[in-house]
C-alpha cells in the first residue's frame, strides 16, 4: 500500500440546498440533533424504550392500531420490497396498478418474487379507477392488489376508498405505497382498511433517508404467517422482524440503524406535536398557494383535475421551447434550490416541486417561484405582461 | 384522533455508554459531525463526488481495485443477503461453512434464495479447515462457498488463504463475511483473491449502523451478469445498484441514505489518515493487552489457539457459578459499559468484549477490566490473591 499515492480527502462541505424536489426534503434541526445523540446497543434497555415510542408514534402517523407497525432498516424501496415479498408468494398472481414510475417498480418486484403481475395500466397523470381494478380482479385469481397512494413521479394522489372496497369484495388484500403521502396527505389506514402500507423517512416526515416505516393489518400478517414457503428475503421477513421490534421477548434479528431510529422518533415527535390533521392542512394549503403562483406564471399543471393533485408534490408542465435541465441547473446553481425533472416518459416534460415536511411553508413557495421565474426568463420564456407569481401568492388565501 | 389521550414524548436522552460488545462501537465525533452536514439530493453533483470518494476509500479499506465496491443501503445483514442472493440462484447448491451464529444465518439465506446449502460444520470456537471445504467441494456441484472471516459470535478469525486456494481449485467463488474484520483485522481482498465480501458500518469502522460496504470481483460480477434469472431482490441487485453507484451515467435506483454516506466517507477518511496497516496493528496490540488482563483475572479464552483469535472481538469463558446476565447488568448499570453475552448454544457460556475502531485503545481496556473485576467480585468470583488486571496491563507491552 506504500506505493499508493496518498491522495488527500478534504472535510465534507456540502452546499446548503433548499430541497424542493421529489425528496429527500430538508431535515428538521431537531431531527439532526437527535441523530447525533449518544449511540447505545440495539438491545440496550434504553433503545427498547425508543423503539416502543417510535412504534406508538408511527401508529399515530398511519392512524392505525396495527400491532405490526415499525420501520424497516432500508430506504422506501426496501419498504416496497418488504410489502411485496411478504404478501406475494412464488406462483401467486397480483394485480399491480401502474400509473407512474413507482407502480412500474412494484410490477418488477412482483416478478422477482416469482409472482405474475396483472397490470392495470392508467395514463401517467390520472388515477386508477375502481372499475379497472374490479375488472382485473374478476378475471384473475389474484389475492393481492398493489397501488401507489401518492405517485411521486406524476404528482397524482390516488383515492383509496373505492379501490379498497372492490379489493375487499373480491377477498383480496391491498398494498398501498404511501412513501410520499405519510405525514403530509390525508391517510387513515384503519378507517380505510389498508392491509399493508409502507413509506419512507425522507419525504413528509423530514427525517433522514434510510428507514421505511411499514404497517400491516392482522389480516395481512395472517396471510404472511400462513405462507406455503418462507419469505424469500431473510432481511425483510416481517414475521421475524416483528419479534425484534414488537414482541416483548426482543429476539435479535439485525443491528437496527440506531441513530436513524433516534431521528425517526424525533421526526414523529414533531409530527405529533403539530398534530396529524394540522400537518395535512398545512401541506394542502401550501400546495394550493404554489399552484396559484405557478399558474400566475402561465404554467399548466400536469395533473388536470385538482382533486387528484398530491399536496406533497406538484407536477407542472415544462413550457414549449424551454429545456427542463437548464431550468433545474439555473435554480440549483444560482439559487441553491433543488427541484426534480420527470422520470421515464415524462423526462423533459414536467418539473416536480415538492413541499414536504418542514419545507411546506410560504417561504419555500416564494423562493421556488422566484427562482423558477428567473430561470424561465433566462430561457426566453415569454411571460404575460404583469404576471408575477409572488404577487399572486400574496393575494392568495395564505 | 381528538379522543386519543395526548401522551407526552420527551426529548431523546440516551445514556453515554462505552460500547465494548459485539457492535455497534462508539461513533467517532468527526463521523457524527459529518452526519449532521446539510443534506443534498441523491442525484446532486456534490453527492456524486461524495459517492466517488466513498468508493475510492472503500477500495482502500478492502485493499482492492474491484470496480464494484460500494455501500449497500442496509445493515450488515442486508450485505450478507446481497452477497448470497446475487451469487446463489434458485436450484444452485452452495457450500456454507458454519462455525458460529452468522454462518448459520448464511445457510438460512441460501435456502431462502432457493439454493441448497451443503454445510461444513465446525465447532463454535474453531476455524473451518481447508480439508473440510475440499471434501465438500469434491462431493457437490457447488460453485459458491461462503465463510465468515471474523465470527462475531465466537471470536474466531478464520484464515482465508487456504480456503480460497481449494475453492478456486474447484472453480468455485468465495463469499467472505468481513462484517467484524473490515478496518480492524488484516484483510487484503485482492491479494487473497476473495470474490465477494461485505461488511457493516458500525464495527471497526466506527461509523453509524445502517450501511453495508460490499466489494465484488470481476469474476463474481460476470457470474451475476450471466445469471439464468434476475436476482430475486430488486433492492439488492448489484448489477443495477452499480449503475447508480459506480457507472458514469448515474441511473436512479433508490434514494441513498445520504447522511449515512456522509458519515461513511468521514469514517473512511479517519481510517485513511491513520493508515490501514496501522489500524490493524492497533487492534492487534489492544486485543493482546485485553487478553493479558483477562487472564490475569484468572479467566479463560473461548478460542484456545491464539492465532485464531479475532483482534476485534475477544470471547472469554464465563467462570462457573457466575451468571453472565448479572455480570453484564452490573457493568452496564454501574459503569455504563456494554459487553455482549453468547448467542445460541454459547448463551451464558461466554462474554464477548469488542475493541473496535475508536474503542480499540488502552483506556477502554482499563475501564472494561475494572468493571468486569468489580462485577465478578459482586458475584462472589474467587480471585486469586494478588490478581489485578490493571497491573497486568501496565506490565504488558502497551
Amino acid at each position: 500500500m506504500s506505493e499508493m499515492p496518498k491522495k488527500s480527502y478534504g472535510e465534507l462541505c456540502p452546499p446548503e440546498r433548499l430541497l424542493l424536489g421529489a425528496g429527500p426534503s430538508n431535515v428538521d434541526p431537531r431531527v439532526l440533533k437527535a441523530l447525533g445523540a449518544p449511540i447505545v446497543e440495539h438491545l440496550d434497555p434504553y433503545f427498547m424504550e425508543v423503539m416502543d415510542e417510535t412504534v406508538e408514534l408511527l401508529r399515530y402517523a398511519f392512524k392505525t392500531e396495527n400491532h405490526i407497525t415499525m420501520p424497516i432498516s432500508g430506504t422506501g424501496s426496501a419498504g416496497m420490497e418488504a410489502a411485496i415479498c411478504n404478501l406475494v408468494e412464488r406462483g401467486d398472481s397480483a394485480i399491480v396498478c401502474v400509473n407512474g414510475f413507482f407502480g412500474g417498480r412494484m410490477k418488477e418486484m412482483v416478478q422477482r418474487c416469482g409472482g405474475t403481475p396483472v397490470t392495470v395500466e392508467t395514463e401517467w397523470g390520472k388515477p386508477v379507477t375502481k372499475e379497472a381494478v374490479a375488472d382485473a380482479l374478476s378475471e384473475s385469481e389474484a389475492e393481492v392488489v398493489t397501488i401507489v397512494h401518492a405517485e411521486t413521479s406524476t404528482g397524482v394522489l390516488q383515492p383509496l376508498k373505492d379501490i379498497l372496497k372492490v379489493t375487499h369484495e373480491y377477498g383480496a388484500l391491498l398494498i398501498a405505497d404511501v412513501v410520499t403521502s405519510l405525514g403530509g396527505c390525508e391517510l387513515n389506514v384503519d378507517e380505510l382498511g389498508v392491509d399493508l402500507s409502507y413509506s419512507a423517512s425522507q419525504k413528509c416526515l423530514s427525517c433522514v433517508p434510510g428507514l421505511a416505516p411499514i404497517t400491516a393489518s392482522e389480516k395481512a400478517m395472517e396471510r404472511i404467517r400462513n405462507r406455503r414457503t418462507p419469505v424469500q428475503s431473510w432481511y425483510l421477513d416481517l414475521s421475524t422482524i416483528e419479534k425484534y421490534w414488537i414482541e416483548n421477548n426482543r429476539v435479535y434479528h439485525h443491528t437496527a440503524p440506531i441513530l436513524l431510529v433516534y431521528a425517526m422518533r424525533e421526526a414523529l415527535r414533531l409530527l405529533y406535536e403539530e398534530g396529524l390533521e394540522n400537518r395535512w392542512q398545512r401541506h394542502t394549503k401550501n400546495a394550493e398557494a404554489l399552484i396559484c403562483g405557478l399558474e400566475a406564471l402561465g404554467l399548466k399543471m400536469h395533473v388536470e383535475e385538482p382533486k387528484y393533485r398530491c399536496p406533497a408534490i406538484t407536477s407542472v408542465k415544462v413550457p414549449e421551447g424551454v429545456h427542463d435541465k437548464d431550468i433545474r441547473a439555473t435554480m440549483q446553481e444560482q439559487y441553491n434550490i433543488t427541484v426534480s425533472g420527470g422520470l421515464s416518459d415524462l423526462a423533459g416534460k414536467i418539473l416536480r416541486i415538492g413541499l414536504m415536511g418542514v419545507n411546506a411553508n410560504e417561504q419555500s413557495i416564494k423562493l421556488v417561484l422566484g427562482a423558477l421565474e428567473s430561470a424561465l426568463k433566462k430561457e426566453g420564456y415569454p411571460f404575460k405582461i404583469g404576471s408575477s407569481a409572488a404577487a399572486a401568492i400574496e393575494s392568495s388565501s395564505m
